[in-house]
Parts: C-alpha cells; sequence; structure tokens
C-alpha cells in the first residue's frame, strides 16, 4: 500500500494512492480503513508524511560513506536526533542556516513507526512500521566537522526533507538507492549495502527510547553527499518508494 | 507567579499556586487567566511542567565543570537535545536504561518557552520565556564518552526529571543552584557562572531551532554531579523556585 499525507480543503489529511486516484485513510495507525475519493494525485499537494514526536538518525551506516568520513562502521549504530521543527514537504525549499558554510544533501531511506514501543524483540520489529520512505539528511558539514555534537549542523530548520509517501510493502534491506544534484546522480547504492540493517535498527533505538506512532528513523546516507548552493536541487530516490526532490534557497537577509 | 502543571481528575491541567492554594490557569502561554481553585498545594499530584516538542540543552557551560571534563566553554553554546520521552515528573524514577555502567545526576536551571520564535533579537529574549524551573540532566557517563554523539547517554527514556514548577520572577543570572545526593551537598554554584548566560541561550538557539511553546532550554549543569545508583535520590534546588527530586531504580530484569 502506498500511504500519503495531503492537503485537502487546506487541511492535512491521511490518504493511499491507487493508481492515479486519492482516497481518505482513516486511523492510519491502525485498522487503516479506505473512504471516499479526494481526488487526482497530480492535482494535490503531497505533504511528509510523518507527524514526528522525535527523529532519530543513523550516521555512518554505509562502509564507502564512512571510509570518505576517515571512518569505519561503529560497532554498535551510531545515533543522533533532528527535531520535529527540521521537518519540510516534498517540494519545500530547504533555507540555508545562518552562519555556516557548507551544507550537503544527504539521500536516506526512512522509516516511520507505527506503534508505540520499547525494547522491540529483534523478529517483532516489522509490526513497528508503518512504511518507509525517502528522506534527506540535510548537514551543515562545517559545523559537523567543528561542534563534537551534530546537533545544529544536522538538526536546524529545513533540515529534513521527507517523502513523497509512505511505500508498506517493500523489502528495506534491498533497495537502490540514488541522490541526484541537479538531475545528475551522485550517489548510488543499495541498502543491502546497510551496515547495520534497519530491522535491527529498529529494536536497537527501542532499548532506549519509546518509540512513538510517526516517529522517524533515519537509516544512513552512502557514499557521496552532494553539495549545495542557492538554487541547487536535490532528489532521493528509492527504488519502490519514489522520488523526493527539494531546492536550496538563500536568504539575502535574515533580519527583516 | 508561580505556575503548575497538576493531576487534577485524572488529566493534566495547568494552575497557579498562591501561597498552599492551587488554581486553574487558562491560557498558560497566553492571557493566563486564574480561575476555581483545584485544591491544596499538598493534595495534587506535581506534573513536570513543560508539553516540549523538542529539548534543546547546553553542555560545558560552567568553567568549573567544563575544567573537571577536561574541556574550556566552548566559545558558541555546545547543544544537543534530548527526545520529548526523556521528560518525567517530580518523584518519578529515574530507570536506570539497558547497557550502562555509570549514571550521573546534574543539576540545571531550565528554561521553558513560551511563544513561537525564530531568530530572537538579543534584547527581547524575555517575552519568550514562560518561566523557569529544576531540571536534572541524567547523563549514562560511559556512553557520553564512548559514543561520539550524546544521544542515548543523555537522551534515554527517564532522563529528564523537570519541576516542581515554573517561576516567572526570578532574575536567571543571579541564582543559587545546588544538586543533593541522598540529601548531601554535591553540587553549589551560582548561575551568576553560567559561561553563556539564559538570555543569549534562548537568542543563540533561537537562529537555528524555530523555538515552540512549551520547548524546554536547559542551560548546563556545575561541577561535581552525583553518580547515581539503585534507590539513589538526587535533588536539584533552584534560588527562588524550589526543589525536585527523584529516586534511581534498576530494574532487576529489562523483558518481562
Amino acid at each position: 500500500m502506498r500511504i500519503a499525507r495531503v492537503l485537502f480543503n487546506g487541511s492535512p489529511v491521511w490518504a493511499t494512492i491507487v493508481g492515479e486516484d486519492v482516497y481518505r485513510l482513516n486511523d492510519v495507525y491502525g485498522a487503516q480503513e479506505r473512504r471516499e475519493r479526494l481526488g487526482r494525485l497530480s492535482d494535490l499537494r503531497l505533504l511528509a508524511p510523518a507527524e514526528p514526536k522525535k527523529v532519530i538518525c543513523i550516521g555512518l551506516n554505509y562502509a564507502l560513506h564512512a571510509a570518505e568520513s576517515g571512518k569505519t562502521i561503529p560497532t554498535e549504530p551510531l545515533m543522533f536526533f533532528k527535531p520535529p521543527t527540521a521537518l519540510i514537504n516534498p517540494g519545500d525549499d530547504i533555507t540555508w542556516p545562518i552562519g555556516t558554510n557548507r551544507i550537503d544533501s544527504e539521500a536516506e531511506l526512512a522509516v516511520v513507526i507505527r506503534r508505540k514501543a520499547k525494547l522491540i524483540q529483534p523478529d517483532t520489529w516489522r509490526e513497528y512500521v508503518l512504511g518507509y520512505t525517502c528522506g534527506n539528511d540535510v548537514s551543515a558539514r562545517d559545523w559537523q566537522d567543528a561542534d563534537g555534537q551534530w546537533t545544529r549542523a544536522k538538526g536546524f530548520d529545513t533540515s529534513l526533507p521527507l517523502g513523497p509517501w509512505l511505500q508498506t510493502d517493500v523489502d528495506p534491506d534491498n533497495l537502490r538507492i540514488r541522490g541526484y544534484l541537479n538531475g545528475k546522480v551522485r550517489q548510488d547504492s543499495t541498502t543491502a549495502d546497510l551496515g547495520h540493517k534497519t530491522g535491527k535498527l529498529v529494536a536497537f533505538v527501542s532499548r532506549f527510547f519509546t518509540l512513538e506512532p510517526g516517529d522517524i528513523l533515519m537509516t544512513g546516507t552512502p557514499a557521496n553527499p552532494g553539495p549545495m548552493e542557492d538554487g541547487t536541487e536535490y532528489t532521493v530516490e528509492v527504488e519502490g518508494i519514489g522520488r523526493l526532490t527539494n531546492r536550496m534557497r538563500r536568504p539575502q537577509s535574515y533580519f527583516s
């Protein structure tokens, strides 16, 4: 199933996409009941398909990306947070934050959580997943290198484009993942190369943090993230899911 | 004014405390209208006085604590996040997380945000503060030293005791702050020793993150945090505000 959040009569609505048609989806975290048709996909605005209370991200989880960062994949998954205020919709602008010199886009497979959970048993993790989507772990590289903690480097407003929708029936361990800078391939890998696989990550993060419906898990980026400038567009594409595109906007002035 | 969140007929209610009496407080982020009396303070259960979407914490912000950590106060404030799932009430147990060897309690002055804001001008920061309270930045020290990112070290469930209430009319730059391990003083300092002062912190974090009503800012801990064991009690006391006490509980087993 394909699950989307769309703007309908000015309000966000959970929906399911069937071909080119969009239907209201009631009780998205529970029974998922399909209701009336809302319109054609091309006529509706897609929103980020998650309402997170927290966003847990994984760093250095592809060997080639870890190597280009001068590291290896950590024995235990390396976790960091983005705040919910980082989230933006498909097509929304990424806004260059005040004071950084270098922004990269990072293509990632993202997982959205369906049910509240703590200490998930490794073989039951699929029950807790609402679906999979594309995420961009936008990163201020100079801050990331200088600050120690990656808080502002990876948590600034607009640093988490997500979408275009959730796909429920893909195998997260075997998906081609690509990142395009202005339409040209920069990142090209497969989630088969994830150091810590998606199911293990879901169980691992739940050892420390109670997961809640709508929470997001970002699984890490492969090699060769794309450097952004004003007007640069980055597209994250995950096989079987779709494409997420966002443009960088560098404000003329920060204080009006 | 003293603003509390209390349990009333089984539901959380914003309230104001006048002497020993507690009154309902409507529109806590806005007009703050005092309504009917709810009861005596001693008869009501106090809840954490915040409903955060994000929690921004500051590290190494007292010179003596930075020095005992082998560091100095960073030129720019060092920020990290706790997730909302870390929050617990006054009197709630802190639960020892699975897999750590060393937990410390850290007394801090906490700020709760009143209004949505981005890029706050330094001289207007007070308009965005709902009030001040006591916070405990509970930290798994072995993870903090080993992980690089402080995500699980400072973000695990129950790692943020907060309370007992918000005080609106204190000067955050001149408050004695103490931490007691089983009733005996361990931390004893004053917010006058904060490297980056509270007002500067509020403006600084808003350069990167849109602040929302209920968000929490933790200002950092002074020297000599308290190591916790099963049954250990830690009390955070901030002058003009009050005392926050929580006990460490180490589960016999994590999987039932």
